[in-house]
Formats: structure tokens, C-alpha cells, sequence
């Protein structure tokens, strides 16, 4: 299993052997979240509504079926997801007088009700969101929670009396999730669109892309600012303090649950399977008593008091006592990626210590049974560090400048990410995308990065330097 | 707004105004969880998955659409449910060569998953589940959290060795149900389900029904004993110790979430809005300042000490410091359903006490703010308690011995439920049902009940004291 000579075929392993999701579910696109995958998901999922509630976001749930006629209401907007709706149409033996269609994405779902709930500047902002399953009917090749047709993300919308508030918004949303994907220790760029590639009824549009070890960046995330466009298909007004009406300006924000779950396998895993961060992990830290012959016994009950004290602590600890060899152990549990193995042997037994070893890299070190709680909290901190750290390195060197079409063309074609001039006219875009093999993925948003040289293709004065990368 | 005067009425507006459902979504059976009503939501969901777990099920997601050759495997299941499932026969413009099913519950979901999983003894018991929205076209009158046409439930399914194992299983299931249901305070029978009644492709069928102040019973939760129905159909077998291949035995189970708030709501609700036990309240404590003339800042500042004595405990407390009416302040968080409401007036900070108020009785105390904390868990406790004394008092009055059909039918127009002996012939069934206005419901699995008298229609022997209801 080769993480780097065959990514593909090493991710599907990894999904089934690590019990992260069933791909043999009889619909195309449709696939079975395992124990495993799913309690990582519920994880992650606390993670971000943790810190939409605190900053003042209100949780709920839309309905998943949309009556066509909400759906048609913003022009672009239908006119970018039509093509990949699912459409309800019959209910028994009975045809529908009005189709219904499972949501591709929320706005046209939830801003019916937002020109309920919105009547004066006291309502606003309104911050609310959902975490969901949502249905887009994808023509190109499926792909395990990387381009699935049922995924599953987390939606939060809000409305605001001005441009400038919804700007505010934006801030924030950036920042709650950046500290989500930071916290995961993921690698990813902040990019705002080109205007080509927006969300269909905003403004504009920024990205969270996240590098695969292929080379194809993975959108974790987006947000969006709307403007007013939605507020005026949906009718979204209020009273201002000077009784004058006025509509709203709004934002969206998508985190990529699924795909957030498929950057952590990528990024974070190797040949041996899943490495967790300590934060999302079902199980932290695993227990594996190593008995030999004549201690069995007190080996036994020796792994059983470290299990007890490290339960104790509120870690979510395991004890593996099946009839397996150890090595069979260390395998099954590396493969799962739990972040800290605790190994109990005859030697530990004898001096009252414990052999730490780290999933990360394997590394391993012993400790007084004393000093043992502090030492797995320690490499809790130590462990989501490392990940990151390594994660942002690899990021780096997958980064390259090219100077030239022909140096992009190769720089895709070696599976990295070719950073260049762009001029911002359309042309030259179109040039790039068709003859680099990769996509413009559009310019930092949250580094200020001035030109280095004149654009790739016209050689006239560049404005953006643009990153180009093959995408999921 | 009075609750036994006019419940639907009174039902629809603590929904409203305590912020749990918005029923206005354009489509019918469709509605909104807002902000208050998804957080009791997700706390029901927490104290069940907990159990659930801690029980070895294994929580998964499946897709939420199902094809169609999968859904006819089982004749009676799809027999059953044909007559109200959603159906998804285009993507795009494309017409689906072959039709999806929204789920109506995921047995033809999860079965052709677990003749993939399970091969062998090892493999079992295998206990999976998962919380999601199941979709259901009603022909009945919709109604709010008890009849919609996507309703939230957890589903648990379980495949076993034999019947016995399978036997084993319906008690723990309905151990699991009946500790969390009580922990709600929650009022309900425990009933078999007659033969005519019983899910569609079970063996048989236990059922949680609980009382509603309308006398129509709410059924909350589901437990089925499937035999090998479903094994058969889909072909789900093991290899047993001898080497012989075995059909599975299997059970399933439904958690009714959103008829379980409904049970809540209208079971413990009064007419100044909700009751929360305070183990599912979003927020537990409420803080509200009264300040007087001459004592604001201070009652302000100590209001604020109090509220981050609460809260540095753990406690789901928020402090009121709007600018309303004390009043007002009372009125709205009793509506909410807050369970101690914290008073802080001039007499309070003088004396460093709080006026600690019970929402379930409206009941005052004073303590010393030192005292405040084990004061307020004791509350929590009694509160449960009294929540759940409460219930099941109503509920035992709400039954009536009924010797006769005439009795029958008053018992039903009185909006009770009657408890009447019956022969366990179908006939006889089918004349209660049509003259007496209610539905059999069944009788109880966990306590033994012989009859008290003759069947009240044949007057001939009868076999079972049944429960007579009108239902949700």
C-alpha cells in the first residue's frame, strides 16, 4: 500500500480496511459511512458548530426537498445547479403537481424563511446553520468522499443590514474555519475565485483548496458573499431605525465535511494506514498488553490499571485483549490511526512503566506509570503539531513558480501546484486551463502577493499571481 | 393559550413561540427545527446514541436514497410501504433509468450492506445504527412533529445466530428506550402491537406509546423482531462453527425523535409554554438582574458574579441583561422552558442570597449564593423527578377500565384511553375499531395483565386486556 506510487488505489484501501466509508452501496455515487469514519465525522462536525454557536450562529434544520418554483427564483443560481438536481416527481402511485428537488445547497431552502424571520435592523444579523447531507447529480467520474452525489457539509447563512457587515461576515467565517482546518493540521490555500468561477448568485467567491498527495487540490471549504441578489429574488427587507425598508445583504459558507474527512486521510496518512489527529479520533490512545510466558497474568492485570487510569482521565482509551500476537495489534490499530499506542510488557511490568509509541512517526519512548498521563497529554499537543507542521512543509515544496506555459504544463503533469503572473484578462485564463492541463484556482486572499513578472500568456503587465492545479 | 382547552391550538404555539418549529416551510409535511427546538433535538440524540453505544452499536450513515430493486426484495415490507414513498425518477433532464426511493426506513438500505459484512459467527451480532430524517407521503391530515412528512427518528437494525440472541436483543432494546424515555420524565405504555398492526415484514412488533393531552396516544418508539424475513430476502447468511450455513436472525428498531419532543412538549408543557427536563434544556439556568433605583450597578455586578458562578460549574446558564421588564423577562424564559430561573434583586444582593424559581411549579426558594450550586443540582434532580411523577399520574388517570362498547366509546370521546378485555379474534377487533372510535394499540409486554372479565364484544373468553386509543 503506497500512499505516493498509487494514491488512488491507496485511498481506497484505506477507506475499507480503516472502516471509513463502504463504497458498495448498489447506487453510483452513494456510499456507507462506517463506525469508524462516522464517529471521526461527528468529531469534526463538533468541532466547527462549537465555534459557529459561539460566535453567535443558531443551529437548525431545513427540510432536504425544495419546491421548484423556490429553486427558480435567483437566475444564475439555477442556472448553475439545474443540470444536477435530482427531482422528486412522484409520491405513491401519484404524480406531483409540483416537483420537488433534494437540495444541491440551501439558499433557496432557507430564504423563504428568512423573509419571514427578518422584519426590522433588530433581527439582523440573522447567523444560522445546518449540518447536512446534500445531492448533486455529478457527471464526472465519482470518487469517495472526494466527488460523491450525496456528501455531506456544513451550511451556515446569514443576513446584514450593509455591505459592510456582510464583509465583517466574511472575516469571521474565514477565521472560524481556517482555526477548524489548522486545528485538523491540514495544509490548504485561502483563494478567491476568479469572477468565472464563483458561486452561481454571488458576488464573489473564496476557497479553501487542500493539496492531495496526487497533485488535484481538494476544496474544503468556501464563502461566499452574496450581496443583495438573493435578497431581492426572495424578498428579504427590513425596517431601518429611520423606517425606511431596505434589503439585506447576505453571506454563505460551506465546510466540506466529507472532504474535509478525505484531506485528513490524504494528507495526514501513510503506508500503514490512518494517522489521526489526537482532537478527531474515536479512539486516542490504544492499550497493548505484551504478555510472556509466566508473567501472563500480571501483564494482564498490569495493562488493565494503565487502561483504568488513563479511562479515568476522560481520554478515549481502549484495551486490545483479543487472543491476536501483538503484532497483529500494532497493525490493526496503526491501520485505524489511533494517535498513541501504549505497550505493556514484562519489562514495563517489572519497573512499573509503559512504552509510548506515536503514530505519527512511530516513535517510541517509556515512562513511569506516574509521569504516564501528563506524557500522552503532552503528546496530544506535540502530535497535532507535528501534523500540521509536516502537512504545511509538503504543501510548500508541491507549490512551484512557473514562468512560462510550458513550465506549468510540466509542473502539473509532476502532480504539483504551478503558481503564476496572470494578466486577469479571460483569454489568457482560457489559454492556461486548456493548454496546462490544470484549473485556475484563483489568487490568495488572505496574503498579499504582488506579481513577479509579466503574464504567462500575453506577456503583458500581470496583476494576480494565480495558483493552477488539476482539482477534485 | 390553555393546553387541555384547546391542544392543537396551544400545541401550534409553544412551537411557534418557543422557537421550535417553523410550519411554514412551502412545502406540506415539510417544517423547519429552528434554533431552540434543534438544540433539545440534538441533546435527545446525544442521551440515546450514548446508550446505544455504550451497548455496542456501531453508529453509520446510509444513503437516504434507496433503488428500487432493493426496496421489492421483502414482499410484505414493500407491500407495507409502496403507497407512501417519494420517488426520484430524474436528474438534470435525464430521465433515471432506474428509480430511487427517498427512505421511508432503511431496512432495503443497510440489508444488501450486511450480506456483505457478515460471513461468519464472528461477525455477529452485528447492532448498527443512525439518526437521520426518513420521508413518508402521508395521506392523513399532516400535523407538526407528530405526523410530517419528514420526520426525524434513530434507527438501530441487529443481526444475530439465532432466534434467542435476537429474543436477547428486543430486551435490551427496550431497555435502552424505556431508561431514556423515563430519564424525559416521559409517560407511556409499553405495548405488543397486534398481529394486524404489526411492521410491515416483522415477525412481531412492540411499540411506546405516549399519553397526549388530546387522549390521542403518540407512538415514540418502535421495537421489531424480524426473524430471518429479511435474511431470506436478502440473502444474509453466516457460516456457523460446524461449518453449516445459517440464515441471520434479525431486529430492528425506531426512535421516534421528533414525536419524542412532541411528548415532551405537550406532556410536560403548561399554559405558560415548555417544561424542559433539565437534561435536555439547551440553556439550564437563567440568570435575570432586577435592579432597583439607586442598586442597578450593583445588582447588575453581582448578577454577573452569580452567572459566572453557574456557569464555571458546567451549568447551560445564560444571564438576561436586555434592557425589557423583569415581566417580560419571566414570560419569555418560562416559554422557553429554562428549568431554575436565578432571581438577583436588591434584597438578594444584600443578604449575598439568589431567588432560585422552579419553572415545573413556579415554585420560590432562597439560598445564600455559596449554597447556590448544590442547591441548583438538587433542583435539576427534583425537577426530573417531579416531571416524571407528574406524567405518569396523568397517564394512570387518563386510563379507564371499559366493561362494554358503550363504555368503550365514552372512554374515547372523553379523550381517554380504555383498557378493555378482549378474545384475540380479528372480528372482534375490527367491531372495536369501527364503533368505538379508537384503535387497539395493543397489550403490555412488560407487565403480565390477565383479563378481568369477558371479551367486551363477544362477551366469549378473553385471552388479553388491550389498550384502546385514538392515535397519532
Amino acid at each position: 500500500m503506497k500512499k505516493y506510487e498509487n494514491f488512488s488505489e491507496w485511498f481506497d484501501e484505506v477507506l475499507f480496511n480503516a472502516e471509513i466509508l463502504d463504497y458498495r452501496y448498489p447506487i453510483k455515487g452513494f456510499a456507507v459511512y462506517k463506525g469508524w469514519g462516522w464517529r471521526i465525522v461527528r468529531k469534526i462536525i463538533q468541532m466547527l458548530e462549537e465555534r459557529l454557536e459561539a460566535s453567535g450562529h443558531n443551529p437548525m434544520l431545513f427540510p432536504v426537498v425544495i419546491p421548484e418554483d423556490s429553486f427558480a427564483k435567483e437566475a444564475e443560481h439555477i442556472e448553475g445547479f439545474r443540470a444536477e438536481v435530482f427531482w422528486i416527481t412522484q409520491a405513491g402511485s401519484r404524480k406531483l403537481a409540483r416537483k420537488m428537488l433534494l437540495r444541491p445547497t440551501s439558499e433557496t431552502a432557507m430564504y423563504p424563511l428568512f423573509s419571514y424571520w427578518i422584519r426590522s435592523h433588530a433581527d439582523l444579523p440573522l447567523k444560522v446553520f445546518q449540518s447536512v447531507p446534500v445531492y448533486r447529480y455529478e457527471t464526472k467520474a465519482t470518487r469517495p468522499l472526494l466527488r460523491m452525489r450525496e456528501f455531506l457539509w456544513n451550511e451556515a447563512h446569514t443576513a446584514h443590514k450593509d455591505w459592510e457587515d456582510a464583509e465583517r461576515q466574511v472575516q469571521e467565517a474565514v477565521r472560524i474555519y481556517r482555526e477548524v482546518f489548522r486545528r485538523l493540521g491540514l495544509g490548504f490555500l485561502i483563494l478567491k475565485r476568479p469572477d468565472f468561477d464563483k458561486f452561481a448568485g454571488a458576488v464573489y467567491s473564496l476557497a479553501f483548496d487542500a493539496w492531495n498527495p496526487d497533485g488535484r487540490v481538494n476544496q474544503i471549504g468556501t464563502v461566499h458573499n452574496l450581496g443583495e441578489n438573493f435578497a431581492k429574488a426572495f424578498d428579504i427587507t427590513y425596517e431601518d431605525v429611520d423606517g425606511s425598508h431596505k434589503y439585506v445583504f447576505q453571506t454563505c459558507y460551506g465546510f466540506g465535511i466529507s472532504r474535509t474527512l478525505a484531506a485528513l486521510i490524504s494528507q495526514h496518512g501513510d503506508d500503514h494506514g490512518l494517522v489521526l489527529p489526537p482532537e478527531v479520533a474515536p479512539v486516542q490512545v490504544i492499550v497493548i498488553p505484551i504478555p510472556y510466558k509466566g508473567v501472563e497474568e500480571e501483564v494482564k492485570k498490569y495493562s488493565r490499571e494503565v487502561y483504568e487510569r488513563i479511562k479515568r482521565e476522560g481520554i478515549r482509551v481502549q484495551i486490545d485483549e483479543s487472543e491476536d500476537q501483538p503484532g497483529e495489534k500494532f497493525y490493526r490499530w496503526e491501520m485505524f490511526g489511533v494517535p498513541v499506542r501504549v505497550e505493556v510488557g514484562p519489562k514495563d511490568l517489572e519497573e512499573r512503566q509503559v512504552t509510548l509509541s506515536e503514530r505519527v512517526n512511530l516513535k517510541r519512548s517509556r515512562v513511569k506509570v506516574e509521569e504516564m498521563i501528563p506524557a500522552i497529554r503532552e503528546l496530544f499537543v506535540k502530535i497535532t503539531n507535528e501534523l500540521a507542521e509536516r502537512s504545511l512543509k509538503t504543501m510548500e515544496e508541491m507549490i512551484v513558480n512557473a514562468r512560462s506555459l510550458e513550465a506549468l504544463k510540466s509542473v502539473i503533469k509532476e502532480k504539483k501546484i504551478g503558481r503564476v503572473n496572470w494578466c486577469g484578462r479571460l483569454e489568457c485564463a482560457e489559454k492556461i486551463r486548456e493548454e496546462s492541463g490544470g484549473e485556475i484556482r484563483g489568487h490568495r486572499f488572505d496574503v498579499d502577493e504582488p506579481p513577479e513578472g509579466p503574464c504567462i500568456i500575453c506577456k503583458g503587465e500581470a496583476k494576480l499571481i494565480i495558483y493552477v492545479a488539476k482539482a477534485y
